[in-house]
């Protein structure tokens, strides 16, 4: 059997990441979604294994310490990280993963993990992904005028993906991300 | 305007090369094929720079002594060959290409072209290719045993090739193929 694949789907804030992986959960049944560890506490209904997989404190530092994460970071005073294990687990079992993430873990990932697909998710252009970061209504102008220049920073390392997809239509989108899955498998020599 | 893209389509005889690009000329109508030059004669209802491009004897050694052809070869006494002329028109406007050639042919393509995309259509199996083979029913035991073995040694000229497409059903195959053309127009640093 051969092994599954790792994608990697990142682009700026905005640009649509979470509808376009979950349209493609749709589109591409037999897909994995990588889930994340915390180290937050679980939500009501949330589920160990299934949205998270929740862990003490404690647990995540002694996780980062032997390596047992492809990339982590904190934010507002929680831990999140990617485990390996799941996704090698995943991949051994010939299934393919998908993870969604920001630009900075995605090319944290890349240094633990050159073997996977990387995609980089543009906007059709920089005025749309200001309509889509204004359209949420919620932001003042100088975080926006924020946002805006790093995004314009992380769509400068495109160079280090593998592919970039515009996302001009979530479909569009979605069908270009499943061929190059498809195409992954079919490549000789990989 | 970005370039188009030269894919290569080849594989062993009884493949089904030509049945997978007929049909792929259904499912990717924007594709242009690729048009041989040849020496031979003009067929009633054939016509120069559709179905070939025909050329006297000399016309034809000329193209090869000026370096026009991307490859050539030599069928019971006629020159037939690809014009680089064509394919690169063709890609400079923006249009992909494909190419339906057999092994060694495409391998000669690649010496000249080496940014073209190299697609090998594989039989399911050795049996089931052994089985269109003979399923034509116009061949001796002793044709179809060379001509498995002529297989043989180019599917062993895989490695040669980036993509390997299974053809276990052409609508499966086509997309394959669309896919890797899709996947390619999104590849970073081609």
């Amino acid at each position: 059997m051969s092994k599954g694949l790792l994608i990697v789907l990142s682009g700026p804030s905005g640009v649509g990441k979470g509808t376009v992986c979950s349209a493609l959960r749709q589109r591409v049944p037999n897909l994995t979604y990588s889930v994340s560890a915390t180290t937050r506490q679980p939500r009501l209904g949330e589920e160990h294994g299934v949205n998270y997989f929740f862990h003490s404190h404690d647990e995540f530092l002694r996780m980062i310490a032997e390596d047992q994460l492809l990339e982590h970071a904190e934010y507002v005073g929680n831990y999140y990280g990617t485990p390996r294990n799941f996704v090698e687990k995943t991949i051994n079992e010939g299934r393919d993963i998908i993870l969604e993430i920001e630009v900075q873990g995605a090319l944290k990932v890349k240094e633990k993990f050159p073997e996977g697909i990387f995609v980089f998710l543009l906007p059709p252009s920089l005025d749309e992904l200001k309509d889509r970061i204004q359209g949420r209504g919620t932001e003042s102008q100088a975080t926006i005028d924020h946002r805006m220049s790093v995004a314009v920073d992380e769509i400068n390392l495109l160079e280090h993906y593998d592919y970039a997809v515009v996302n001009d239509e979530i479909d569009s989108a979605c069908k270009r991300i499943e061929s190059i899955i498809i195409a992954e498998h079919c490549k000789i020599n990989k």
